[in-house]
């Protein structure tokens, strides 16, 4: 078992990393102090891990209600989250009821919320199920919904009790999901740690042989690189997706080739994950989400460049006709 | 002017209390970073004040957009949060807007509320127009909205960037909102101040003659000790409404009346405040509703019971029927 502490004075917690931790009712419990939880995830997730959960969590003495959320993005809302307290507050909750979050970001993001406002803040513990959900959203503490004018436009920064991540879920996760997940962890590297980069090149050698203790590895490096990362956000505003850091890479865009030929690329696509975008989407389209998006300050877009693996600076200065050029290129073909 | 630091490290801020401060821009823009507000009021409070503060805002170069909500506690509603926040969307506010919140609590603590999420936090300066929130809301950082099966169900802690007092607003303020904030302010001279309290006896001779000075004398010190009080609240939860004060004061019926009559009675009569409840009551009702609040725990009442004029402690040691027979005394006969 792997373990990052995330140090946030009071607000401080542990992710612990290992196969089959989500049955191991004692991890939980640690992270409770009532003997009443809530456990909330979807109605994919609830068939294959809802019921472990539940015994572990009995196998304690804990009494745990549960609560199914439909699957997907289009349910990240604040009428779902709602719906939570609604339920919580006819089983009349009160402020010592712990929420359990089992799934990935989605479920992950509303869950956390729903806490952050019950009551004015009751206990959760994150239990993500996705790749990108255990090394994206287990630091930061970033809980929230979409509103039909832009993504996670309401939420709140709320801490989580611990973090338990199962690396045995992994294994009926769709392959995309897998590649969302390593594409983050890749990202990890390049803006900010070569030196796990280059690990990542020595050990990931076949994205379809992602053994425990491998994943275990990689996922606490990023949690770790994540918890050092998020200082920086603080600051700055959360870095953009992988896509992005791509895009801006160089403005001369030999130098950038070049160098993405010759590390990225070779990782990359190693693990099989997407270097163009599908040809449905314009470069206008594209740049338009861009500019929609909550980064954007005072109007302006702001950019992570490479500057060299592992090493990122922040920038404003990319005009308009440049960043268009560059997102030309990465439009698919077919 | 009079002023109070409330002090919690990097959320510091002060609350300013004085006549006519409501249109000094100089004031608004303090505790602002950007130059974009929007002020927040409802339909009763708008008529008098939302255009002295937009017309104080814009002379410091500051544009201002004004969002009126139905007024009243019917209003105090998820759904009525969500409208500021549609608002703040279709006019693609960023992060750097600021919200000012200018109304009494339910405006302040919706407005509150808006401001902790939308985008995961924004800045927001309270103006509170009735005495009650200028004394109880201006410290605390509660937001919140209710909920159908209970009040202030949905909420986060989040405070202000500075409260502004404008005492002048109080001569728009209908009695019986006068009197919910004289309750409050004896309240804390009752539960934590004797010496705060016996100076109330001296200085507060008429009801309706609160002068300027008095009134901002009044509200400083009622500020001051909240902000002491909010520690307590901390660590045991919210204090009751001064009714639960009386009521809990001493089980021994007869000391309890002799208290009462000779010192908080005194006060409480001359300020004429209600000291019993209307007859449409039952104390069964009153007693059921105690029960919802989200202050009990696991099932139990906490009680402020006096132990003398100042001393207050926290106690789960009354019986049923004991706080029945107590309810039963302050049922008006009419």
């Amino acid at each position: 078992m792997e373990s990052v502490r995330v140090a946030l004075a009071e607000r401080s917690y542990d992710i612990v990393i290992g196969e089959s931790l989500l049955s191991r009712g004692s991890l939980l419990a640690k992270n409770m102090t009532g003997d009443r939880a809530v456990l909330i995830t979807n109605d994919t997730v609830a068939q294959w891990y809802a019921q472990p959960v539940q015994t572990a969590l009995e196998t304690q003495g804990i009494a745990v209600d549960l609560v199914v959320l439909p699957d997907g993005e289009a349910h990240k809302t604040l009428d779902t989250v709602s719906g939570i307290w609604d339920a919580l507050l006819q089983k009349q909750y009160g402020r010592d009821v712990t929420l359990i979050a089992l799934g990935g970001g989605v479920v992950g993001d509303m869950v956390g919320l729903a806490a952050a406002l019950y009551q004015r803040g009751v206990k959760f513990i994150q239990i993500p199920t996705t790749l990108l959900a255990q090394v994206d959203s287990s630091v930061g503490g970033k809980t929230g919904v979409n509103h039909p004018l832009g993504k996670n436009m309401i939420g709140a920064f709320y801490q989580p009790q611990g973090v338990i991540i199962d690396t045995a879920v992994l294994q009926t996760l769709p392959q995309r999901e897998i590649s969302a997940g390593l594409a983050e962890v890749v990202k990890y590297g390049l803006i900010w740690d070569a030196a796990f980069f280059s690990e990542l090149e020595t050990r990931l050698t076949r994205v379809d042989a992602l053994e425990p203790e491998l994943v275990a590895w990689m996922i606490r490096r990023a949690c770790e690189i994540k918890a050092e990362v998020e200082e920086m956000q603080a600051k700055y505003g959360k870095v953009p997706g992988l896509a992005a850091v791509l895009v801006g890479a160089r403005k001369d865009s030999q130098t950038y080739v070049r160098m993405k030929k010759k590390a990225c690329r070779r990782l990359i696509e190693r693990l099989q994950l997407p270097t163009r975008y599908p040809c449905s989407v314009t470069p206008d389209k594209l740049f338009a989400a861009m500019r929609l998006d909550k980064k954007v300050l005072r109007g302006q877009l702001r950019f992570i460049l490479l500057k060299a693996i592992g090493k990122a600076v922040i920038s404003t200065q990319a005009s308009d006709e440049h960043v268009l050029s560059v997102l030309s290129q990465f439009k698919s073909e077919q």
